[in-house]
């Protein structure tokens, strides 16, 4: 297969290299065009106001071609897409992830929308995110998604698919197989500190308080949780069509 | 009623005074609570790694208690309802934005994501752009959304509601009316500019090509284009139930 590699952790992140390494081995032509820089907090945003550049990244693994992008994780896929590669690749692959992108959550990942922007684009994507505890091993990770890549290629070919995969950090083998899920609630219950600096200002500190209360046994959050890798569907149409009709009802 | 403003292009920005000016005539409480600068390019990201800061910004309206917070949109949702007010408001509303949010376009919006944060928090929410053109008339845009409030209060009371609202940038009198609308296909097609700097090294420019054919006469770019006022609803559940179907059959 023919895969764009892309991450919001930046190109020298250790998730994005394992994984390049592992699809490499694998036999993949593999292209890499990823944010010279961590770009977790970018969300979906695209740079229109400053030019971009694409620098060779010269990861060290053999038959590899890496860019190092000056923008968003959106902007690589845009911009590889259009003048990194001159061919449609069979997937766009953004990931994998240091820690989770579950639930709602995923409307804040960098990852995820990266692998929205190759969809949007037309091609098959796949945002892939290690739900880090402490052995934080990528390598395992990313033998998995080696594993399942050629299931979803099949599927790929039939219906272009967008999905957003959570591996849990635990033993390879310790994996008791893969759940297809929804979204889950926010993992995150967020509130602020409040503060004072050295000057007698006041601020604020975001502290995000994890909620593991009433979790749908169908969700992404559950899965993970259990062992399992969660793979979920995601569309990008947020019309809200149910609401139409009440909308329409209601007002003249 | 109780109104909590911001918006993407910053607290000082012509389109959110606009906004804060009539909502206050007409008799609601609003509190602004919006980015210390422009911040279009946030897309749906939260502030984590810094400490926020809330500011009385000053704004020349009487009546109106305003804070600069150096955040995102979405920040300036949270940090609003949990540290600036202490209660409930009715709305979010964020805008008015200084351009359109039409379409798939809206995932890259700040304008549309920081009513996304506060529908996640609970609260009705409502993203509002002016289709800018060249009268840039925001005063006319607020207007019509005063005028449209109640009715849209009445139906968050049954149900909570995250609407995304687009005005097109035409007299007050000329406005058709109001569509019901679904988000239509990307206004923008993308392609980048290449470039050479003056020390000889290549770069790239997004240029954006609009693109008007195929418009679906349900959608929100048609509305707009056509001088209705376009309202879509939106959802945050972004799970592609039917996919999941179809992954669970193909892969065991």
């Amino acid at each position: 297969m023919r895969i764009l590699l892309t991450n919001d952790d930046g190109i020298y992140a250790e998730g994005i290299n394992s994984l390049a390494a592992v699809l490499v081995d694998d036999g993949h032509e593999v292209i890499v065009a990823a944010p010279d820089r961590e770009r977790s907090a970018a969300g979906h945003s695209i740079t229109i106001n400053n030019p971009l550049r694409a620098n060779d990244a010269k990861l060290n693994i053999e038959g590899l071609s890496s860019y190092k992008i000056n923008g968003t994780p959106a902007d690589c896929v845009k911009l590889g897409l259009e003048k990194i590669i001159d061919y449609k690749p069979d997937f766009i692959i953004s990931g994998i992830n240091d820690g989770p992108n579950l639930g709602h959550d995923v409307l804040y990942s960098g990852t995820v929308s990266a692998a929205m922007e190759g969809f949007m684009l037309g091609i098959s994507s796949i945002a892939i995110s290690l739900a880090v505890k402490d052995k934080r091993d990528f390598n395992q990770g990313a033998r998995h998604i080696g594993k399942l890549l050629n299931d979803l290629y099949s599927i790929s070919i039939e219906k272009k698919i967008l999905l957003n995969i959570n591996i849990p950090d635990i033993d390879y083998d310790k994996i008791k197989g893969i759940k297809f899920t929804v979204l889950g609630k926010s993992l995150y219950e967020d509130s602020y500190e409040e503060r004072v600096d050295p000057s007698g200002n006041r601020y604020y500190w975001i502290a995000g308080r994890y909620n593991e209360e009433n979790i749908d046994i169908n969700s992404d959050v559950w899965a993970v949780k259990n062992g399992f890798i969660s793979i979920t569907p995601i569309k990008i149409d947020l019309t809200d069509l149910q609401l139409i009709g009440i909308l329409k009802k209601i007002t003249k």
